[in-house]
């Protein structure tokens, strides 16, 4: 892997933060820019040796950056991205980290100035905590990053920005920005609404009588609700398709349950522990 | 917290076996026997300490008791308590470790033969793990473990069965059986239906784009799929509630996802967020 002079992340909070962190401890990058919106955040990525120098700046942030990683939540990156591409060197990539990639890739892609390119990313990392305190350096490690080129995306910024992340540990998976959109609404964004509808649908009374199950089921509804909205919103029609997939499955139980069919309940709960078992723990 | 001279376990797995781990550990009795149906399982619960002596034969395993547990599958339990009070000592007292409480009370309240009385226990420990080799000693510690007392249930057969689950670390609540089952349903059973279809939800092609979210969510599936039907079986009324209650919630996320409503979303996740934070960790 190359060893960058300069990286410019813009938002550095969890995963932000850990970027910087990886970049740092593996020596990949002699300068990190942190650029955040917050004194607060700012100065604790710098605490933990995520970032070399931070600034509220994007304009002075990018511009010795020879790679910008925005990590903003995802109704923000389309905006991040031009604001950088405005002001980063000539010719420079762009990635960045949002959970979602249709829209952003559709606004940004081929739209650059000044020769900049925006090739799409989403490590499937972070946890329902959120801040770079809560930042690691391992946060990528063993895990997946999907990178979403489109048909302007050119094969050198593609091999950038795969050794990237393979260079902080993750194992790369290309997807078109809409495939990985319908696979994230059933892997990630699907679970997230579950997770929180259940929490809804419990009492606050009945919370003592709470066991470890449920806080698994439900962990995912403590993420930051202004993160989760924005991923929501920007990936309507997948979340939709999941819904009814999902409404589907539930049917089925539902259904056996009222009929007392011990038969097709003991069916369903076979085929899903068989699923569940091949996911892995 | 009295000491037994003997007290007999029937079904030594996860739970079985940790009641008698913890027996055992914590000096509570002198003997403790194991009743199962399979030598391989008895031979674990023996090698690991949970239990001192084993029979496949019900009626000598509980000759001695001064305490009957049944911890074998909801569907099972009635059967197992009825021939244990046919066996063991005139007056013993017996409780189990069932998920359900109400159709099993029903069956034994003040129907046992020769003085014997059951009182419904449900430890809120466990795990997707089964068999004796899962076994803690301290799986109750710090748990809930809810006692089911009817209108026929004496006084001092509630005390000794609320100083048995406390001497093994649980903090005992007292519910009736049918309120026990109106929040169970809620608190355990709905996640595993929920955990369940959502990994019948997600294609396999699909499980290298799974994040640690996904695990979470989906960890409950991988419970014994007989258990589970036992006790949806068993719940039945009580889940279509719950089933009815989830789906309402869904609902508020599907029509504000439908209609791009951001606002809406936001008031939803923060929600939740605030209801699975108070759940705790």
């Amino acid at each position: 892997m190359r060893r960058f002079e300069c990286v410019a992340i813009i938002g550095v909070g969890l995963i932000g933060g850990s970027v910087g962190l990886a970049l740092r401890q593996r020596n990949l990058a002699a300068k990190v820019v942190g650029v955040g919106r917050r004194h607060s955040s700012l100065r604790v990525a710098r605490r933990i040796g995520a970032v070399t120098t931070t600034t509220i700046d994007i304009a002075r942030g990018v511009a010795d950056a020879e790679l910008v990683v925005v990590c903003t939540p995802v109704g923000q990156i389309v905006e991040h991205v031009r604001q950088a591409a405005a002001n980063c060197p000539a010719g420079t990539l762009i990635t960045d980290a949002g959970s979602t990639k249709q829209q952003i890739c559709q606004q940004l892609d081929g739209t650059l100035p000044r020769g900049c390119r925006f090739l799409g990313s989403h490590p499937l990392a972070g946890s329902e905590k959120s801040g770079p305190a809560h930042a690691a350096a391992d946060l990528f490690e063993g895990r997946v990053a999907i990178v979403t080129p489109t048909a302007n995306t050119r094969a050198e910024d593609f091999d950038l920005i795969e050794q990237f992340w393979e260079s902080l540990g993750s194992v790369v998976i290309s997807l078109s920005p809409a495939e990985h959109d319908r696979a994230l609404a059933l892997t990630s964004h699907l679970p997230h609404v579950l997770a929180a509808a259940l929490a809804l649908s419990v009492p606050e009374k009945l919370f003592r009588l709470c066991g470890t199950g449920l806080l698994d089921t439900t962990r995912l509804a403590a993420g930051d609700p202004l993160l989760w909205q924005q991923i929501l919103v920007s990936n309507r029609d997948y979340m939709l398709a999941a819904l009814e997939q999902l409404g589907q499955q539930v049917e089925r139980f539902r259904k056996a349950i009222l009929q007392s069919d011990a038969q097709e309940l003991l069916h369903l709960l076979t085929q899903a522990k068989r699923a569940r078992d091949a996911l892995g723990s």
